[in-house]
């Protein structure tokens, strides 16, 4: 076994001189695409302006790798396309940034079996799979890391196993999707269209052109599956967590929230109530003065709340290939300081209920064709479900025939405002489903 | 030597199962006031859940001890007033919270040199001996951390050994102080003379009877100095930073900075350029939409700078005996999972010329007796002095015999404008020196 130099603030970039330090650990970087190429930029840059005594560039695997090749790189690193080479070298860590799951998994798996650490920042294979590979890397006694997973210039994973691990967190809170964020702001700031700000996500690179996962919480709520893991220490299903689409927010309902001193947001929230673990993505009011209706463009913003610490807010940006790159290389030095060889001990997770049925008061957004009696006919639904009024907003200007407005409502649960949508909505005079929002305080 | 538990975000609250794991470490808690009592709570209720298997809770020394004992604190803790009967115990790690220098530094020299690691929340001894403590440490084969010594409830000391070392920071810019916070944020929303908000501060007690530490940036520039130090890696001694007093700040100059789309704020930052280290503690104006700006009562909020990153925000408490509690039993929780015994790479620490002269645009603010020709002669002594005026402020309303107005100067060096400012404070119609803030953007 090696010699354990210990984690410091102070040596992070500190040449070697003690005499029984770590030899410095051999590095395989698996998928060169836009963070592959800045991990790598990373790794040769510390290695030509510190000689980098902890981490050793070794290989770079990727398909028609000869395409790939850069002149930047030196000559020792080894390219090549085919995995097993590196599974049988010696290399004692492997980056994986193919994403997806597969041939992802499998080579994850055959690296930790092979006794490699791995560094992934491969959101769906951990929110799947997280729990089951931690296992196998503890088996075969290497570690596996994936701050880059979630949010990735946001160092909030790492707090979680250093500086937070201390208090007993309770809840976490995120904006964790740059695109859903920068469509929302962008409508919020010019009152465009969604569907023109979701061009304009897509001709900057922020939007793919099947932009479903984003938009409809797919994303979010592998994150957050993630989040809950870490922080919570519970054990959920992405697919559990209930996941609203942004789609339906347009220019107006900034307008209204406006009023009620709220912007919208895509928040990913989980929390941990005895045995129930609250959690859901979906498009929410936030205060324009809270931290989350700050948070502008791609930006990612983190919030943990604790027993004892209170809340702790994290931001930074959310993707890119150069902040994720940060992650990965942060979780090689952790893994490069740390005892190679050393057994994690049995992870103990729980596994609560999952419940989206939170108690908050709610934004219900109509399009109506106007005529007499419609408040009253909402309100006797309302009523009939206990459901109590809080204000009725109205802005003048509209046609008669698409007319937006808006009732919001004092704290109820999910589950008992959810009968009352379905008879609003079928109303005859609704064009459209009612849009129904959280509002966060 | 002890088999070393690898750190990971899911063993926080794990129970212990892997049969080669290190046994609990032994701590004892030097200093029962606030923060202490707090780490005591938490300690003695994680042994209640979760029995605890990193940390025992072994001892508390305190004078006086018989006058602190509290009845939730398990019997098989040993109360003492001697400091010896621990360095003589079989204790792993010492938790230093008296404060100050004296006794503390004796202390922690000595407990590190019978091989003790040390956990410290002092931000003073940190500042003035951080560097040579390391060494101690080093050279015991034992560790020292101190993640509570900047911004209790912020984890931004560990986040710059974990989650930030694959980057490369430049700067480090920070709210550091929660009494000056409270104090600017109370004069900005209400507009309330300096003297009511400091008398506000004080019976809240965010601030002590003799504030000056805090009020003329004492307090803050050591917290800096060890931010750079940990994540700039430079040595920098507190008096080597400038501070500047935020006594002078009035309600008139919230005024004038929201004609500039901006608020005050005392902010500490530290720039590293090639082998200069721009450092200053001060009240700056700060646009109001910038994570600074937004900043209220005594939160602290920690802005980070890096090449690859670019810019990460930490917000949260900054004291309090709770948050600052997570931070020390953080502490305890990594060093409970490192490998014991073993050495630290020596330290490789810059030593950069300390410079205050940023280059900024300025904010002056006179107070001055009207006449004809004031504005001229500014100018004249300005222009001699290569500044150029942006613009000049002038609210209505106030007397003759004492009338407040604002010249702003396009960026220039602090060194420039230093001689223009000693000209314009001596012209006789200058009732008070000028005040001059850097605007930050």
């Amino acid at each position: 076994m090696h010699k354990t130099p210990p984690e410091h603030p102070l040596d992070t970039h500190s040449a070697p001189t003690s005499p029984d330090r770590t030899p410095a650990r051999r590095v395989a970087l698996v998928g060169f695409g836009t963070v592959g190429r800045a991990v790598a930029k990373i790794l040769c840059e510390r290695k030509n302006k510190d000689g980098d005594s902890l981490l050793r560039f070794t290989h770079i695997c990727n398909r028609n790798f000869e395409r790939k090749k850069q002149p930047w790189v030196p000559g020792d690193v080894i390219w090549t396309d085919d995995f097993g080479a590196i599974l049988s070298s010696d290399v004692d860590i492997v980056i994986e940034l193919i994403g997806g799951l597969t041939p992802a998994e499998d080579l994850v798996r055959s690296a930790l079996k092979a006794g490699k650490s791995v560094v992934t920042a491969n959101k769906q294979l951990i929110a799947r799979h997280g729990p089951d590979l931690l296992q196998l890397a503890s088996a075969n006694r290497c570690r596996l890391e994936f701050g880059a997973s979630v949010a990735g210039g946001v160092p909030v994973l790492p707090a979680l196993r250093t500086g937070l691990s201390g208090d007993r967190l309770h809840g976490i809170a995120g904006i964790l999707n740059g695109t859903c964020n920068y469509i929302l702001s962008r409508i919020e700031t010019d009152r465009i269209p969604f569907s023109e700000a979701l061009e304009e996500a897509q001709a900057r690179g922020y939007a793919e052109a099947d932009a479903s996962e984003d938009l409809d919480g797919g994303d979010a709520r592998a994150k957050l599956s993630i989040l809950a893991l870490a922080g919570l220490q519970v054990r959920v299903a992405p697919a559990d967590i209930r996941a609203r689409t942004i789609r339906p927010i347009e220019a107006i309902d900034f307008d209204y929230s406006a009023e009620l001193g709220c912007t919208i947001r895509q928040i990913s929230r989980a929390d941990l109530k005895d045995a129930t673990l609250f959690a859901e993505v979906g498009p929410s009011l936030v205060p324009t003065s809270s931290p989350f209706g700050r948070v502008q463009k791609n930006l990612n913003l983190v919030l943990t709340s604790g027993e004892y610490g209170g809340d702790v807010a994290f931001l930074g940006a959310g993707a890119g290939g150069d902040p994720t790159a940060v992650a990965v290389v942060s979780d090689l030095i952790v893994i490069a300081r740390s005892a190679a060889g050393s057994a994690r001990p049995h992870l103990q997770l729980a596994s609560p209920k999952i419940s989206c049925d939170f108690e908050t008061p709610w934004y219900l957004r109509f399009v109506v064709k106007d005529q007499p009696g419609i408040i009253a006919r909402l309100a006797a639904i309302l009523s009939a479900h206990q459901l109590n009024i809080d204000a009725i907003l109205q802005k003048p200007g509209f046609e008669k025939s698409s007319l937006p407005f808006v009732i919001t409502l004092e704290p109820s649960r999910d589950a008992q405002l959810h009968p009352a949508l379905q008879e609003m909505s079928a109303l005859p005079f609704a064009l459209r489903p009612c849009l129904c929002l959280p509002i966060l305080r």
